[in-house]
Order: C-alpha cells, then sequence, then structure tokens
C-alpha cells in the first residue's frame, strides 16, 4: 500500500499528459492511428471501479462523460470505446477511445492490434490543446 | 428512433438472461471459458453512455458496481474488465468480465479470441442462479 498517487511508468511512457481534472489525470496515448484518452484516478492503491469510494466512482462517471462528449465534438467519431481492463498494468485507468470505421482496428478492439504511430509534435500539440480547451468546465 | 426498449437479437442469441435491475438487464454470455456479464439499459436508442441522463448513467454505475461486486464475491476474480464497446453491436451494453491468469484469453482482452463455449446446462444454471442472487439487492 502507498500514501500518494504515483503514475504508473508503463502508462507514463506510451502518452502525454492533457489535463489534470478533479480526479483523472487524463493522458493522450502516443498513438495516431487511434484518438486515444486514459483517465487515471489521482489515488493510491486503486486496481477496480469498485476500489473507489461512492463520491469518487461519480466523479469517475462525471469525467468519462466529459471526455466522451470532448472526442464527439472534436472528432465526431463513429462510436466510442470506452474500458477499464487493467490486464497488463493493474492500475486503474479508463479507455476512452474515438473509433472510425476505416481506422487501423475496426470492427476489432484497439488494444494488441499493430503497433502504434507516432504523433508528429505538432499534431500532438495541437490536438492536446484542443483536448485541454474542450476539458476545461 | 423506437419508443419502447427492444433486446439486440444478436446480444439476445449470444446470452441467457439473468436478472433485471432497476436500468439494466443483466445477460449471461454463453462461454465458459470467461464469467461474462452485459448489462443493457432497458432505454430506446442508446449506443453511447453519454446518451444516457445524468441519473440514468448514475443508475448504470451502481449497477455496474454490482454486477461487479457480485463476481468478485462469487468468482474472486484477478481483475475485471468492464467495457462499452459496440463496435459489432452498437446498442449500448456493458461488459463485466472475470478475468483470471489462466482463462483463454490472459493477458488479452476476451473479445474475438477463439470460439466460445457453450455452458453445460445444471452449470449455466447453477450460476444464474448465484448471480441472480447476489445481484439482488
Amino acid at each position: 500500500m502507498s500514501e500518494t498517487f504515483a503514475l504508473d511508468h508503463r502508462l507514463a511512457a506510451d502518452t502525454t499528459p492533457v489535463i489534470d481534472l478533479a480526479l483523472s489525470r487524463v493522458l493522450l496515448m502516443e498513438d495516431q492511428r487511434f484518438p486515444w484518452l486514459l483517465l487515471v484516478p489521482r489515488r493510491p492503491d486503486l486496481r477496480e471501479i469498485v476500489d473507489l469510494d461512492e463520491a469518487d466512482a461519480a466523479t469517475l462517471l462525471a469525467e468519462i462523460r466529459l471526455a466522451s462528449a470532448a472526442l464527439i465534438d472534436l472528432l465526431a467519431p463513429h462510436k466510442l470505446n470506452v474500458a477499464a481492463l487493467g490486464n497488463q498494468v493493474a492500475q486503474l485507468h479508463v479507455h476512452v477511445v474515438a473509433r472510425a470505421t476505416d481506422d487501423a482496428a475496426w470492427p476489432r478492439p484497439v488494444w494488441g492490434v499493430g503497433k502504434p504511430v507516432p504523433y508528429e509534435t505538432a499534431t500532438r500539440e495541437a490536438l492536446i490543446a484542443d483536448l485541454a480547451r474542450a476539458l476545461t468546465v
């Protein structure tokens, strides 16, 4: 048991920070094939959604809805994929992925499909600025 | 737009009903490789979690937590996978899957891995009875 939140190093390595919401750190996955956010509640020792107390769970839900709305507004995806899996990295993190019918994995899930394609710097910076603005409430 | 809830025929074909909660119909996926529930909110024309109004979203969250707790109590899984994908069937449905480190897909996600293995009748009936009891609040 740790006393403070620390982001798992594998999640940190695969992402760029977007913004800290009331509960969650929002990260952009470094893979330009899929507009893909991670929401990581900033509490120690979480593995499952049921590990959150009721108030934090309600906040996480609101932040999932906020992230979903931001991706819909910016990208008009065909479908969102929202998921807390944690098979590889057990620290609780929620994927919110904007899917298109011509993306590199459709209609399969995105996990484990091919290799991530890094963003170009300007593209990443512009997307993060747009996302941070859309997530500022 | 339809006016009443109707379960997608593909979700119906792959599952057995467990119980109706306040919002969601709970279904057991017909695949004994993974203890796998689907929660389907009984509202028409839902695709995304953001399509639910705030009260229904809060109820869905409570029901996800209830289903998670039931699977933890009954099966002590190594990890839960909770996901709303909808790439194949767009009707909003939330997967709650109990994962074990020796299951047929670990550590990959369960979707699209191999072929479902049907339950034997007595096993399915016993599991559904246990689940219905654990989900009765």
